[in-house]
């Protein structure tokens, strides 16, 4: 396989490393990853995340096993299991669906191998798509609201909503950014704040509850999110913490978008109700866990609710910002996501 | 003075006492306090919190030095420093003008404990008042959810909105409670949680950004939150995220209470727009601290925006809960908070 390089993804000289997105901002860590159970580990402590992301690590270790050999059914194992890491984001599925297509070519370690390089290199052209897309909306002097990380860390490219906002400071360069710290994970906190600051894009770090009263006072122009799965009829799953948002946004009349690359379309799911959403550790509610340190403040015996994702029904989105343009309401109701 | 014994606030045999709480719910520490500006540090470091609370602990504190041989002219100074401590809650206000008052008398040190005194033990009454007429709107089954810290460790008597949930539960047994996590400062992971278990009425911790799916989902009947200061028409500012859960109530037909004593209520006031709204330190947003250790995820340099408050205007909300009765919108509007 041929060296494919993004931010928190490289296969380099026949080897595969990702990432730790756990570790940063404070440390910047290379995992290197030669099994299935390594990847799943990596991806179910969040380690390895974002929705694109996922799905390409996923795919590029299937080639590299391939490469490595693998037999025929263990790679067809390995697809399976991938595929079963985490249930909401559809990237993960779409990357398997074509990995499994690939291998029942006769000369399928090939065809791994070339899949993989091509939706590696995609991913960066669709971001660029969406980013170039998005940034058109966004007028000098605004003041965009971000949740979670959706950024070159998310992706093999730019990013999906934080490469829009990148794109619109490349053009404009006074628009500020308000970032959600996206409790419980952080990644607002850690990811985005360490990406926007990377890129000198000007921020302003906020808990989750605050972006009420900033829409009240008149300070978010527009909201900009990322998402791990969109259903036929425009609903879409994302990070716990977007629907809030929508709704907010819904109530002060800020414009709010979803900006995804065409591989997050479900066009088989055909509403938000039929999105599955993980649950995961009480631990992650009881207190926060990371490079910078562990702390719980709760009671040992707290009872949490701890959904990884929440789903935004599409009468609450302004547009869909995909790969191949931006669409409103009235096309999504039209059907125009079932046929991209 | 004679002994006043709250479960966060305690007169005993001449000495004035406060409970730690920001070590909750890891230790149970109390303070001795003997002077304005030991107690001035424990109310900004949120040590004594709670609007009914702070106003209380600054007045015995104001009858102790009264009763310790400070001058008139100093103890006026106290008075007034101590009113300054924290701009939003008006019970402090309103606590520190009845000790002016007092002061005026020839016999101040009488006059300063007998209100001292008085204050102290209205607040039971009318925590008392509250929760049963709160406690009225909430039928067997219901879920219920809250916003930060209302109990009995924010007032001398069974709390506000708090203080509804337990009669509630007293009554009907079986409600459930919805906690949110109340960041930055986490008064409901760790307070609310802690006080719930310890009452034995079921809770599950959410962080801020989960009720919103929750609510969509049918699991929220009634939200009921507190408040640090209402004005004449209704709006009211409580811990930052109140605002948003009141949007959120809104956008999902949930019924939405605000529950205060009338020492909360500042009818000079007009509406929300001019209560002051106190900003707190960065650090409080690039990570947390407490008892259960200290950790920052954000980068250093990460600026925020850090308001402790919000205004949820009247039109959000369902009904005023005070102890002089329940008020909807119409009453409301027709200015039934300014004559009570």
């Amino acid at each position: 396989m041929q060296n494919l390089l993004a931010r928190s993804l490289k296969y380099q000289d026949g080897k595969l490393y990702v990432l730790d997105q756990y570790l940063l901002p404070h440390e910047q860590h290379w995992h290197l990853c030669n099994s299935v159970s390594e990847m799943q580990e990596l991806i179910l402590s969040l380690k390895v995340r974002g929705a694109p992301l996922i799905g390409l690590a996923a795919t590029l270790l299937v080639a590299h096993l391939a490469e490595q050999g693998v037999s025929q059914t263990e790679l067809a194992q390995a697809i399976d299991e991938l595929e079963a890491t985490r249930p909401t984001a559809v990237n993960l599925m779409h990357c398997m669906n074509q990995m499994r297509e690939a291998l029942k070519q006769t000369a399928f370690v090939d065809a791994l191998v070339t899949a993989a390089e091509r939706l590696f290199n995609e991913d960066i052209v669709l971001c660029d798509a969406m980013a170039k897309l998005g940034a058109e909306l966004v007028k000098p002097g605004e003041q965009i609201l971000t949740h979670c990380n959706t950024g070159a860390l998310a992706t093999a490219g730019v990013g999906t909503a934080l490469g829009v906002i990148y794109h619109a400071h490349q053009q404009h360069g006074d628009i500020h950014v308000w970032v959600d710290e996206t409790r419980p994970l952080l990644q607002g906190g850690r990811l985005t704040a360490f990406e926007l600051e990377s890129w000198q894009i000007p921020y302003t770090l906020i808990c989750d509850n605050m972006a009420a009263s900033l829409m009240a006072a008149g300070k978010v122009d527009k909201i900009f999110v990322g998402a791990d799965r969109i259903a036929a009829n425009g609903d879409f799953a994302n990070k716990v913490g977007t629907y809030n948002l929508a709704v907010l946004a819904h109530f002060h009349g800020v414009e709010f978008y979803v900006v995804a690359p065409t591989t997050t379309l479900d066009v088989d799911c055909p509403d938000g109700q039929h999105i599955p959403i993980e649950q995961r550790a009480a631990a992650e509610i009881k207190g926060v866990s990371g490079s910078f340190g562990d702390c719980q403040w709760a009671p040992n015996n707290a009872q949490v609710f701890n959904p990884a994702f929440d789903v935004t029904p599409a009468k609450l989105v302004t547009g869909w910002v995909l790969n191949t343009g931006v669409y409103d309401q009235t096309q999504v109701a039209a059907g125009a996501l079932k046929n991209l």
